[in-house]
């Protein structure tokens, strides 16, 4: 018999549980619902609680129960120290959740894009590997490690963050809303990508781009990819800028890192081919040559159901279980 | 009673051995002597295992033998990628060595800087830390990481190359002796410096470095450091050009890896103290604010023991022992 594990991954728009058997990254049981108002740490806490309770009603054995959040974390036992989307800060989430679920859940809290890449690693694009980096570009830009086949949480659970490595430090460096410059999220990150598209079209910038969207205010880094694979010059262009900036950053914790496996995905990667086999191709040039050699790159397959599967995994695995 | 363990250091130069106990960093017996010539893998190999048998003739029990070696290894069972210094390329030394020894014998073989900073974590300047970043910049620039208390190797066992991470990527960029180009090494590695210093001097640049030192072609980075301190406009400004490339190369490393503890040493930063204090001030310019808040950051303390007391530490840890 497979034991039941359960995964959660809450977001700033939508909560979703599922329960899980051991050997499969199959959702048996799931459910969604908006985050919604009020937000605050004591309704989620009784809201989640209450989820945990039904999914795991079908038994009474202990039960790992992992959750990933889009939140930065201050420690292993699940301190939100900030999370924009759900407007919290210095919250002990894990603590207070810990409480009103009692003994029988192994409870485990994640930030959702180490979630992610560990989901990826136990069933799916880098399964099999010991050593992965994984990095997602979307509204913004996570990571996860993989050392050994476990998870790197770093010292305050907030490692692999990778959106935050600085591409550029003059005084001109962008604004990043993190609070520094020059972060490669401030230029590649989806919602900055967006912002350019739009303020650059809004100036003037002629692309085929508009006319694939249908309207200069409908598009999307999607369309611009589309027209940068046609040659569009002005579409062209600015993928030559991005493309060597995130590059530089992956070639960056290759070097250090030296992983077997590249896990590339996310909202804004997964939907701009010519944007990722440009920085693809541009990876040999600024990562070491010795670092190259063992590495494979692959695109994340487990789309959505990422940091469920791998909140569940790293539950059941024991990591960072809050006692 | 302690076990015996036996710590090695292969450099370009030199090649020391010495025996010591399990819970000290004290060489209980050591020897030097020059690497000399011939240099070839065979002669080495024979070389090094008549001192290890030396060393380890007053017990008859299993005795581990770490050996750090100041080459690239391209995999866990001792293989030299590449050794400038040795003129090594494609050298299976830990399997040669190995057979050579025979069982009796736990033979591990490691990057250099990372026996280096495995040793401090072992007793030094990051005893009891988690995880650490150390970064040694010497004649150019190594490093090693420990996450949860163990040696990262990587895939390959070349992670933690910070000295090829990438501060520029533009067509200027300075060639580095690796292959590429814009790597930290080429601007802030002991001997572009030296070379940079020489040239500036020589080209005219006037800097009370040159009085300090008794003479233009006998300014060492030392001597530059002295005036930096002082003031001196030239000194200062080389100084302010050099150390923010290291400082993001380290902030960017620990965005990545959230380490307890930095540990940074090396023969040109361990006598550039002006240099190490403005690294140090700007780090938290380019290192995310929530990265910076559990890191505190420490001089090395073993000087030259450290890569044989960290190499014996991980062969008697077992760490990627030769079978």
């Amino acid at each position: 018999m497979t034991a039941l594990r359960i995964g959660i991954d809450l977001g700033g728009s939508n909560l979703r549980i599922a329960s899980l058997k051991s050997d499969s990254p199959a959702l048996v049981e799931q459910h969604k619902e908006a985050v919604g108002e009020p937000r605050d740490p004591e309704t989620l806490v009784g809201k989640i609680a209450a989820l945990v309770e039904r999914f795991a009603a079908s038994t009474t054995e202990p039960t790992p129960v992992g959750i990933g959040i889009a939140a930065m974390l201050r420690d292993r036992r699940g301190t939100v120290a900030n999370s924009p989307h759900l407007r919290w800060r210095d919250v002990p989430f894990g603590q207070l959740l810990a409480k009103r679920l009692g003994p029988r859940y192994t409870l485990g809290i994640y930030n959702d894009v180490n979630a992610i890449v560990y989901g990826e690693h136990a069933f799916g694009a880098a399964k099999g590997f010991r050593d992965v980096l994984g990095v997602y570009v979307g509204t913004g830009i996570g990571g996860g490690l993989i050392v050994n086949g476990a998870l790197v949480e770093g010292a305050t659970n907030c490692a692999a963050e990778i959106g935050h490595v600085k591409v550029r430090w003059d005084d001109d460096a962008a604004p990043c809303a993190c609070g520094q410059r020059g972060c490669v999220e401030a230029y590649v990150g989806g919602s900055y990508v967006a912002k350019r598209i739009a303020a650059e079209l809004a100036g003037g910038a002629a692309s085929s781009a508009i006319e694939l969207a249908g309207g200069v205010d409908r598009v999307t880094p999607s369309h611009v990819d589309e027209a940068a694979g046609q040659g569009d010059p002005w579409a062209l262009g600015l993928w030559e800028e991005l493309a060597p900036l995130l590059a530089v950053a992956l070639g960056n914790a290759i070097a250090v890192l030296n992983p077997e496996r590249l896990v590339l995905g996310g909202g804004l990667l997964g939907r701009t081919p010519t944007l990722y086999e440009l920085v693809v191709t541009m990876l040999p040039l600024v990562a070491p040559v010795a670092s190259m050699e063992p590495l494979s790159i692959a695109e994340a397959v487990l789309g959505d159901d990422a940091g469920i599967v791998g909140a569940a995994a790293l539950a059941a695995n024991d990591v960072s279980i809050i006692r």
